[in-house]
């Protein structure tokens, strides 16, 4: 430690494993979430989300091209997703994590398709309404990093290997 | 109407008058939100935070200073609100609504702050806890406009007037 100049006060701390057992549960646990984007004029969006996770962990949605988001994130592709515990009460007092991402559309007729197709289904049976819709694509979102917020005064922060869960 | 070029079809109609009910009622019986907010780098961030309407119906957060979205809301306005109504089952098949706001923190010593912490306490009585810590802060979200989504297929966009409850 250095005595100057001071270092400023940093109330986030480097994940312990109980922070990533939390953030893995988050992730593995929770089917739906809030995607930040950046609209055409770079100003921040926020919208609702279902997702899956692949088989490294990372997550990935399942769009319609006519949404904003998704239009957003062809035009940008730097997102975040907020994923938090469903639960009765104060939504404050529950632990929740912000993944910083990289979206990669995955193209149409890629091997990986099939495979995404699968898992997003496993996890959101009612999703076959729409799979076949021509106008729906899968976009993985590559972590970049995370926060994670176990409530109040509990944050911590995740290295992009980190977050995924194994 | 122009014949040509063909105007790209949108699926986001002007809000009528059952959109604007559910847009107000989103605002004023919901208690907490997802926000997105831009870091030092540009990147978008969503986080949860908890809000209440001041006496224009506008969203306003009071918030710490430590957090990273207060950071990022102190050094770039540019912001969006994410209202949803928690339910059971599919969130998607809920109406929710995002709205495009510009960050306008309250100076400490401002005649506003009594009547902003009566309000939020109102909404939000726990805070009391914190209502006197010295780095919390009141940030307005003046509204810029807004998204509303009632559910598969029915979109709206609301300007900045139509989306507070009068």
């Amino acid at each position: 430690m250095n005595t100057t100049p001071a270092k400023p006060f940093d109330p986030v701390r480097d994940a312990n494993e109980e922070a990533l057992r939390t953030a893995h549960h988050l992730l593995k646990d929770t089917r739906f979430a809030s995607l930040a984007t950046l609209d055409a004029d770079g100003h921040p969006f926020a919208s609702l989300v279902s997702f899956a996770l692949d088989r490294a962990g990372a997550p990935f949605l399942f769009v319609s091209r006519l949404s904003a988001h998704t239009q957003h994130l062809l035009a940008n592709p730097r997102a975040a997703l907020l994923v938090g515990e469903p639960g009765k009460g104060d939504p404050l007092a529950h632990a929740r994590m912000t993944v910083q991402c990289q979206a990669e559309p995955v193209p149409k007729d890629s091997d990986d398709v099939i495979l995404l197709k699968t898992l997003y289904l496993a996890r959101h049976p009612k999703a076959q309404l729409y799979a076949d819709f021509p106008d729906f694509i899968f976009i993985r979102l590559k972590p970049l990093g995370a926060s994670l917020n176990g409530g109040f005064g509990k944050a911590f922060r995740l290295t992009a290997d980190e977050v995924k869960p194994k």
